[in-house]
């Protein structure tokens, strides 16, 4: 429309997810266009469009006749050294009106919740446009209505699996368990008896760890959807991460701000965990939904609710839901972060004497209510399966097709170690009573969880151990200095992490 | 505690109210404390600390001993280039739990409601934090105890005036009116009267200009605590920006917040305007609430409610507050927009012939209902007030006050004139029977307003005015040929914005 072009240079600056462009405050462009400072910019080249929030600079980093571009707005916009690029106001992001709507009461309609979704998967909302609609729908604000518009809008937005198998099963945990890490091992042990399961996990939201940051430490899981799609069909299953394949891409990006503002909402959740099942192409699910007084899920109520909804959510998209109910307690495992729980993870795998019991027995219960959802031959009890899933285990065969589908993701690589170390002793001697599950988690995170995949924390104790003074009770794990400090200084501000209780003894 | 420094430098980045810090992602700080970028960073000097969010930088911007500052990053830790500066992760925002708490359907206490105001006032909460706290507080969401324990958070957090006189008067109106300028006036007239009347006002948050931004487009309005005090013991009133005296500081980061997502909520408004009163020294203040159906205030059930909480807020903090319902059906005066309100306010108080006389109207109706709550001898019923308030306008005392106010403030100019005009033509003759002031509103902010003083729209016609086809309606003022082709995009796509009913004729 005018001459409002500017030519573009890779400047090296890195803002995550945060499409930010970078101009002269006295270039022809701000004045012409009344840019200021935070403004939001519509930049186009010729091929494609994306909108980013400006920064002004007024020295040397550029000249009157070029932009900058931070790396995201780089790949979005797959821009090269020296392309001109036309810029005007990002045009009001109309579908905001129906996140202020929600949040004055209105409810979502299926056209509301599929322009939104549209918008975000454009990259049109700012991150505070994000934030507020994230707040819109916390905790129970979506009813199932919205829930399922919001989760047909979010298997619209992406690329979808289909499968020749009549039944394609799949498992989620709806987390907030700290080291709940079965995925891999179920999907070997599935897959290992013939079915198939195309498993797709998130990274983690607000916890230290999400299975596809476990499973990168030990093979790539950022595959193509072809790739994805070879994998599946050749080994009858895959451990990648979603945000890869673009089933239901708006996810990540609603995940990072969830994880900034450590907010979940229950419908999201819903929406985020069906959408990626449906677009997966599975037609058979089974859903964990650990319950503890500091979990996620806090009571059996509310695991009914949250399970009726995404049974309903299920049922309105076509996919057969079941859920199981769990002990959130305490943290499953040994490890909680991303290297940490592969540990245990491959010791489950490998049969090993110190693989964790409480993680052997999870993964078979799921194991064996999936094989009795896939109703084959012969197992038409659930003891069978789980006897079922137990010989897959012993015998080698789940560990063999676990290292199988690594191999095809790219290949398997052993989890590494942490540099910086420091257990946690005992005070007092007694009986372990109690763990605030997001208290650990908390501590695993600020140790560097799962930016830094070698951090987290190796817990040393379970509930109803009897421990002396001065006992091991965990060891943190950091990559940095700073970060071990960082978690130490945690861990003394909040001696009711771990309780424990002298008057049992 | 570590050798976590870097030397500040000076590099000339406007994130606008944004700190933001930019270091090498290979330096030391980064790899030892373990930053990413969009990490939310400790920044600490020897006099203060600043918390910050990290862009990490890969290229010739920085070398690995420096660190670089935004603008108003620089400016709140009151750097100096080459300053020593120590780098942490900053500590979690505790008050945090508590906005996820009110998200979450638990009430804020007066504790909770300090402790937010407090981090956001330090500068603790990030961009998506603060929309969190905004969207949580949105539309009815704060109770009248909340507000309350909000507006105290408010006042306590800023600086406080106090005036030897028993009544300190003051009057506000709470938008969503373009044009509804009366402030100065209404001040003027009060001021002339020998009352005191300490003016504060705000920037606009969602709509084309503020009184301040009015205001700075005749006089200075960025008065410093002294200076304020100083004009208003001196002259009897001032014209200021609140932002600049730091009453309720914490206002004007909500604001913009409250501006990116278009959102406003009655709490927060309450809090605003009462707490900045308090803080003001006001004891009696009067509040305009225009009503119309596309006002900000929709119904007289919403203003009655409104008015309630404002009023019952203000008697919980020893503020007298009465509250005026006007016509909230179309614009006030002709001017939409900074300078063009500036114009139609000096037409008023030089009673030109072309003054609007709805301004006029509504500015004798405000003072009247002032100066009675005022109580002065002899002026012991509204109509001698009303009376007295036209004598102090037509004789000219008002705009002698008023350039008295402007010269003490320092020094009166006449406002400008925007370069880019264009004048919008009836398509059919009718009789005009609505505005959508929200589109009107947005018209005008499209044009640039208020970041543009200059720009924004002339009214050429009023509610039941007869048009003939081609007649003007109304005329864009822009400073940026840009921003004038946005808001005629705009106009062509929403013909609501003015409708002109044929069947009437």
């Amino acid at each position: 429309m005018h001459d409002n072009f500017l030519y573009l240079t890779k400047i090296g600056i890195d803002t995550y997810q945060h499409a930010v462009v970078f101009m002269r405050k006295d270039c022809h462009v701000c004045r012409s266009e009344g840019f200021n400072a935070m403004t939001r910019v519509k930049v186009c080249c010729e091929r494609k469009s994306i909108t980013a929030t400006l920064i002004t600079v007024s020295e040397d980093f550029l000249s009157h006749q070029q932009a900058g571009l931070s790396d995201v707005a780089w790949c979005m916009l797959g821009a090269e050294e020296g392309d001109v690029v036309q810029f005007s106001h990002a045009p009001a992001v109309d579908s905001m009106s129906a996140v202020r709507g929600k949040l004055y009461g209105e409810p979502l309609t299926a056209i509301s919740a599929e322009n939104i979704v549209t918008d975000i998967n454009n990259g049109n909302y700012s991150d505070v446009q994000l934030a507020a609609f994230v707040a819109a729908c916390a905790d129970d604000r979506l009813s199932l209505e919205e829930t399922i518009f919001l989760t047909q809008a979010m298997v619209n937005s992406g690329q979808k699996f289909a499968w020749p198998q009549a039944r394609v099963l799949d498992k989620h945990c709806v987390g907030g368990l700290p080291g709940n890490r079965t995925t891999p091992i179920v999907t070997a042990i599935i897959a290992a008896n013939g079915l198939v399961m195309p498993k797709t996990s998130s990274r983690a939201i607000t916890s230290p760890a999400g299975t596809a940051d476990t499973m990168e430490t030990m093979a790539p899981v950022a595959l193509s959807f072809n790739k994805m799609h070879a994998v599946v069909e050749r080994h009858g299953a895959c451990l990648a991460w979603g945000g890869a394949v673009s089933l239901s891409p708006i996810d990540d990006i609603i995940i990072r701000i969830e994880r900034a503002l450590d907010l979940d909402s229950e419908g999201q959740l819903v929406a985020s965990v069906i959408s990626k099942k449906v677009a997966a192409g599975s037609t058979h699910v089974l859903i964990d939904i650990p319950v503890g007084p500091s979990a996620k899920v806090r009571t059996h109520v509310a695991a009914e609710k949250l399970s009726h909804h995404l049974v309903a959510t299920g049922e309105a998209l076509g996919l057969y839901v079941e859920t199981m109910i769990t002990d959130g307690n305490q943290p499953v495992g040994r490890g909680i972060g991303p290297a940490l729980e592969a540990h245990d993870i491959l010791a489950v795998l490998r049969n090993k004497k110190n693989a964790p019991d409480d993680l052997i027995e999870r993964s078979l219960q799921l194991a064996a209510k999936l094989l009795s959802m896939a109703e084959i031959e012969g197992l038409n009890n659930l003891s069978r399966c789980y006897q079922r899933a137990q010989e897959t285990l012993i015998s080698g065969q789940a560990y063999d097709k676990f290292i199988e589908i690594c191999q095809a993701q790219g290949g398997f690589t052993e989890p590494g170690h942490a540099e910086f170390k420091q257990t946690l002793y005992a005070e007092g001697a007694g009986i372990v009573s109690y763990f605030n599950i997001r208290f650990i988690a908390k501590l695993a995170s600020l140790s560097g969880a799962p930016n830094a995949p070698l951090a987290g924390i190796e817990m040393r104790v379970r509930l109803g151990d009897k421990v002396e003074q001065g006992q091991a009770l965990l060891t943190l794990h950091a990559q940095a200095q700073g970060e071990l400090d960082y978690a130490l200084q945690f861990y003394y501000s909040h001696p009711e992490a771990i309780q424990i209780n002298k008057e049992i003894l």
